[in-house]
């Protein structure tokens, strides 16, 4: 049984901490080792029965990055139609992604077949297999973090199109698509939607509840 | 911008590697200090719009603990009956939850109207918002590791029952419903359920692709 010093707690804290939402990416390689590590790390995840539904699929070729981001700028396109200003504009001027910049995309996908009909755990919520990948990709970008690569979420894509373009089969569902790299700049003090004014961080006294929701107490 | 030395790096692994779902606890209470570090590092995750969907409902009360671990055991009841033999027996001889022993229950839930109705970045991924509670469930679970504290997710729990027992809105979806204390016996240095035989970890690299799933490659 390890047990952790202050230091080594210290260390996952600042994990944790100092983990950022990365859109901005210099573009020299991660070494094949550290990008091993960091896939690793997300195998290494906890999931729903030991099921590990995870697969990664690792893309470096510009035309494919290329296709991607196409798809993200539609879909960005259209989200920004839905705004009403002068949020628009605010949303217009946010950098979303660094699909092309970043040297590696790893597109994080869900089988929810592995294991299956039987899985542990999976009987009463059936969507655990889904909130297992997440955990994976949680460890991914930690460790990634402590590897120094910054990694960014690009949700702002269409899942079947981009299926097509990284040929995922029909029954696998891609959860998260990710680009990874060393970050333009470092990583920022604060999350960038925090910089940029979109959003504050939540006070978490708001958000905890003690033995029962108690919706007028934290919420009013 | 902070940088990990190697020491460092490797405790944010160890964490990653060190982590286990623990279902047999020692009675001795979490401190507040400690308890409040891991639900901190649970809100730090990142979201998806920097929404913060997520909320804690942090259970010690007996009863309410005893109420929810009939629920459990009900649901396990029902996923035994539908293996059959011999599975149904090993199922059987699983334990699968330590929700009476443990001295906190952690309830995690995601709120899909927080920040709503045009949370960035979900406009073409709906379920992102679960995917970001799931990101802060991880970082509880390693934040727990670092200081010692075991962590067991029982997913065998009927989510609308769940509800009702905490007080739950309606709209609010209890996610994940996470067991803490010290662990009895401390922790195992392999997954639980390799340790009882029930499934292996899988070889990463059938489950990395490179460029395209191209599943004939690695999945035969």
């Amino acid at each position: 049984m390890v047990s952790f010093t202050e230091e080594e707690r210290s260390a996952v804290y600042e994990a944790i901490y100092a983990r950022r939402d990365i859109r901005r990416f210099r573009d020299d390689p991660i070494p094949e080792d550290v990008l091993e590590r960091i896939v690793r790390a997300a195998h290494h995840a906890p999931s729903v029965g030991f099921s590990q539904p995870w697969d990664f699929v690792v893309v470096r070729d510009e035309e494919t990055k290329a296709e991607v981001a196409e798809i993200a700028d539609r879909a960005i396109a259209a989200a920004r139609e839905g705004y009403a200003e002068p949020t628009r504009s605010e949303f217009a001027a946010l950098k979303l992604e660094g699909i092309r910049e970043s040297p590696v995309n790893v597109c994080v996908t869900c089988d929810p077949t592995r294991d299956a009909p039987h899985v542990l755990g999976r009987s009463s919520m059936k969507r655990t297999d889904v909130y297992s990948t997440c955990l994976a990709v949680q460890n991914l970008w930690l460790a990634a973090r402590a590897e120094g690569v910054g990694v960014g979420w690009v949700s702002v894509l269409y899942p079947y199109e981009l299926q097509e373009v990284l040929g995922i089969p029909p029954h696998i569902k891609p959860i998260a698509y990710l680009c990874l790299g060393y970050p333009e700049g470092g990583f920022p003090e604060e999350p960038v939607l925090q910089q940029e004014g979109w959003r504050e961080r939540l006070d978490l006294e708001r958000l905890v509840h003690d033995e029962r929701w108690e919706s007028d107490r934290d919420r009013s």
